[in-house]
């Protein structure tokens, strides 16, 4: 049950002007499921991308790295059902035969396709099947297929996530349209799962992978569901320069600033999406720790609490078993940490002081706040001023039945 | 369910001369449950401790370090229902008080007396209720009370969880008896939750420390149910110099290796009962790693499997799904990990190699071992000879319904 998360109307998401998508029921996995899409990206499209961290990253994340270098992406090939990690160096050899075989139809070369597969990991990726189902996809393309698009890549999502802004630079408009998915193994380290943003906003080539950056580490790389970093995480930014402006060759300029904000935006939401259909989550969490001398130390305790089953239980069960908060604060890993300064709030409700149980704190109140579906955890550690926010969900007999059963 | 695990007799647990142990129902949280526990050691005991790494370590683990420090220990007071953790100050003072009551009834120092909790974190220590029932414990003293003593630490545990070893030492019987508890937020930094082994071993008090951290870095350290380091995490070792051979001096000697021998078997025997009891756990699982640089590395890639929740949510439903082992290792912080170097084996199943599936794996084949209850994961980083294994079990809608309800 996705948490206060809805499907975007077809009509809400724009299309992005250079940017054609089609999609079809290649039968990757399973049969009856829209599986395979493609996106065709008008020449001088600039495109920057981040991916996984994670050593055993997907053969098409290998694949992405190189084709994004060389700096002339013309297509997106996307399949569900097989994630093509863990399979070697035939999944790599497969992987570049499936970019091969959609270049040949579009007279590109295998570089200027960027491959994207998520789904079963070390499963052999039936190629053969993503050849057939080509020109079915090529042949629905179109410019307003996001909403397909979304639906194209969703795995245990119970919802298409996909948004839209739409800002001006001047005096045109510009259009800025993502789409995502999750819903397991979330803990983006770079990217999530499989984030896509395209904008028809003029941008000098060289910018692409910093506003990539920037905006994944504004959003995607604020997530959790599991703790579990996928192997195939990838979040990539298109800008295909039809908008009609000047380029922008500076992010710090007035239009480089509005292209962030606006994209940053996007990003958030799309990255909030996934965690409010994280596997089972009955409930959105923020976990903002201020006070850390750095913001790494403030990340380590919040992904502590976000990543603790014990905490995350507590919250399906709207149980103010708090103290499971503060031992993840406590094993977080921040050597010299001072536990008598800590102060922690949950929403309004003052619950401890000086490392200890508020006089004044009573479960009643912090069991009010919890019975919502938006819950902010505060902890100040009370040693420097930095600050941090993750976002997360909670943990219910659902995500392991989910994950006990997805593969069946 | 525990898995391959059945409470002790009574009788297999060997009394251990210069301990008694007694306890009695003093309603610290709950009424009709044997919640406080004391133990008389006799003068001369030497006692080593090792305490959780959480920095948010409960008030008893703070006392304990300071009073094991001061070398003349002669009780223990321990209470189940209330961890107090999270306490701040007062918690501080209560847990003195407590000290100072028992010692006041046996005419020792408030310092002779070791304090242990378990239980709600954040809760005010009821320290009345528990002076209140000292004088029933003190009562029941007796040298062979140890299946009662383990019955008394118990939370969440379906079984008491205890075992005893006899070895000889220059021709004297030396006993070994233990206690452990689990079974939520284990993932011991130091030392378990709760364990204790007394031995009438003859032992030179200022090797005891090192006979301590040895036996919990062979045991205790190396399990995990949830990877939620607790806050009050303690294992104690008493050498009651009762056995009557000549004081061991140095731990290499052959009686010094004959101990530790027996010392780290049965704390392993201690751990991995706390394991088999996880909450809602069905399956024991050993995660091995071979290959690595360094042992710290093994441990990183080990404890990133155990951890996973995607790969404990499999081995519950005995579903091959494989690959969440490999993105573990993927993600477990090795910088330069080479995927394509990795093999792994399920039980005696070749799964992974060269990094990609092994061209003879089939499924059936991994999901007869998953099928069992004690199942081995080894998987081999080949870039080094170092080892490590980590002991775990699987991951059921039982823990969350456990750990929803815990505090109801």
């Amino acid at each position: 049950m996705p948490v206060d998360l809805t499907a975007p109307l077809p009509s809400e998401l724009f299309a992005v002007p250079g940017v054609r998508i089609g999609s079809t029921m290649a039968g990757v996995r399973k049969v009856g499921r829209r599986d395979l899409s493609v996106w065709l990206l008008d020449e001088g499209s600039a495109v920057g991308g981040v991916f996984t961290q994670n050593r055993y990253c997907a053969a098409p994340v290998q694949l992405c790295r190189e084709h994004v270098a060389l700096g002339s992406v013309r297509a997106f090939l996307i399949n569900t059902g097989n994630a093509n990690a863990g399979t070697g160096a035939d999944g790599l050899a497969r992987a570049r035969r499936s970019c091969g075989a959609l270049a040949a139809k579009l007279g590109l070369l295998p570089e200027q396709v960027l491959p994207f597969s998520t789904g079963v990991i070390m499963e052999t990726l039936p190629v053969e099947r993503i050849e057939a189902g080509l020109d079915a996809a090529l042949l629905a393309a179109a410019p307003d297929h996001w909403f397909e698009a979304a639906q194209a890549i969703m795995t245990t999502d119970t919802l298409p996530k996909a948004a839209s802004r739409r800002i001006e630079i001047e005096g045109r408009s510009v259009t800025l349209t993502g789409i995502a998915k999750g819903a397991g193994m979330i803990r983006p380290n770079m990217a999530t799962m499989l984030g896509f943003v395209a904008t028809d906003a003029c941008v000098a080539p060289a910018l692409m992978q910093a506003l990539a950056r920037e905006a994944a580490d504004a959003s995607f790389n604020r997530i959790t569901v599991d703790g579990d970093t996928s192997t195939n995480d990838s979040f990539v930014v298109v800008a295909t320069q039809k908008a009609g402006h000047a380029p922008i060759t500076d992010l710090d300029s007035p239009a480089g600033r509005a292209l962030r904000a606006a994209l940053n935006d996007l990003a958030v939401q799309l990255a909030q999406a996934i965690v409010r259909d994280g596997e089972g989550a009955t409930k959105f969490i923020r976990v903002q720790i201020d006070g850390g001398r750095d913001e790494a130390e403030c990340r380590l305790a919040a992904y502590a609490i976000a990543h603790s089953p014990l905490v995350k239980t507590a919250f399906f069960a709207s149980d103010p078993n708090l103290g499971r908060i503060l031992a993840a604060v406590g094993y977080a890993g921040i050597a010299d940490l001072d536990q008598s300064l800590i102060e922690m709030h949950l929403g309004d409700v003052h619950v401890v002081t000086a490392g200890g149980r508020h006089p004044e704190y009573v479960e009643a109140d912090a069991a009010r706040v919890m019975k919502g579906s938006d819950i902010l955890v505060r902890v100040n550690l009370n040693r420097g001023s930095a600050t941090s926010t993750v976002w997360t969900c909670d943990f219910s007999e659902d995500y392991v039945r989910i994950n006990a059963d997805y593969r069946s």
